[in-house]
């Protein structure tokens, strides 16, 4: 099976896809939108793409290119965000440390702490650090990555788990032609993006699914391409597409807004 | 007036606190956690830190910090993001082009139809992009920039708004010790953990807003620290926080919920 996801390699979605398929034959992107690109013109049987951090929230590109390219969620893969020094020397010792902005603000208070003086490099991506260090060999120096970044390039671990928040997990979705079959452990995403404007439309629509007492897992508003204030809301829910009570809910919300399945899939929550 | 604001100097930030306070003195933070940090410690008398881009989705980070510090939001800006192609030379003797990772996805169709055998080199931020295009002084480089960080490193503007989306908006908190008085053109924003679990809860509590007739602008489930699945909501409505029917809504949801008030604003949309 081929995968496309975002490169370069040792990021965490190359972790994700080799979670999803420890066999798969991985094809590197430069952005989100290339992974769509590859799945629809069939360069990669499917794709995987983070669509939610418990930390910085939900990634609205994946979002939006479900949408723009009618591709589907056939899966969901959950991964532990980890991070770890690497470096040639000792803690104490490191003098630069080479940092992706994001996992810097994940490792704020680990770096201010045990790395007070030492001068911050910022990357492009955590694959990019690890390969910064590789290169440069120096004991002074060291990178926060994650392990498969570490493993990839040979490079030896300090200290592990240099994360400030326990909980940081990122949610993927794993993108291709169709969704999947109903497994009686299933989640759906849906896009509604209402078609009139009255006051407590989301509470009527929401109503739909409390009086069918169907789950909701997630919702967010997003603000449609239009302005700010017109809204695209995004809800997960427990349950499969084809099942009687949900196919209700569905048509009943199609009488005040457009509605787009964006796949229904086994939940891993 | 002292404004934190996230550097270096010719990002979007920059130019929302300029936009905010063209004379106040601005204080460049490494990160969103520092700008939170200056307020808190007295160092700024405000910050701003983004809440929300249209394409890019909510920015965490930014929620959980006005949580975490007690915060509160005092104003909104909001900012179209306008990119400009700069360089020295002509669009078609391009060779590298510095760019931000998320301006790249930004402006992704741009530089695949006009820039398509040009090395992307990626920077850690867009003021960075300019700092190595004016460092290189070469007629075969270039860097998509906002106007304002073009303006600091004096470089020339080849194209402007390359951005691929029209509509492309960023909007800002500005956090402070207080938040504001009511104007009459208010908006305000809350988050919601609740502390019961039954199906059918959110419904219950957005409907304490429908019989009130409060317009929800905003709604948004993110991850609580402890788990996924478990969520707090983050809702902005209509109105000031003084206001009775108002008062009233946020003294029903107390009875399932933990509600913070993350501050009641002058609306600018």
């Amino acid at each position: 099976m081929k995968i496309a996801t975002l490169g370069p390699e040792g990021t965490f979605s190359h972790e994700a896809a080799m979670k999803y398929d420890r066999k798969a034959s991985i094809i590197f992107t430069d952005t989100i939108r290339d992974v769509f690109e590859a799945v629809s013109k069939n360069k990669a049987d499917c794709g995987i793409a983070p669509i939610e951090n418990s930390i910085a929230g939900t990634v609205g590109q994946t979002l939006d290119y479900l949408m723009e390219f009618g591709l589907k969620t056939k899966a969901e893969e959950i991964l532990p965000i980890r991070h770890n020094l690497a470096g040639f020397g000792k803690i104490n010792g490191i003098k630069i440390v080479y940092l992706h902005p994001q996992t810097y603000e994940q490792c704020e208070i680990f770096i201010k702490r045990n790395l007070p003086k030492a001068e911050v490099l910022q990357t492009s991506s955590n694959g990019k650090s690890a390969e910064m260090l590789a290169k440069s060999k120096s004991k002074e120096d060291a990178a926060i990555i994650p392990k498969i970044a570490a493993d990839i390039y040979g490079l030896k671990i300090l200290k592990k788990d240099v994360q400030d928040a326990k909980f940081n997990v990122t949610r993927f979705f794993v993108i291709a032609k169709s969704d999947s079959k109903k497994t009686g452990y299933d989640r759906t995403s849906i896009a509604l993006y209402p078609q009139v404007d009255r006051p407590g439309l989301l509470y009527e629509m929401l109503g739909e699914f409390a009086k069918r007492k169907i789950n909701l897992t997630k919702i967010e508003s997003r603000p449609s391409k239009g302005k700010l204030g017109d809204y695209i809301f995004y809800i997960d829910f427990e349950g499969h597409k084809s099942e009687k009570h949900i196919g209700e809910a569905l048509k009943q919300l199609e009488k005040s807004a457009f509605v787009a399945v964006l796949g229904s899939y086994q939940r891993k929550y």
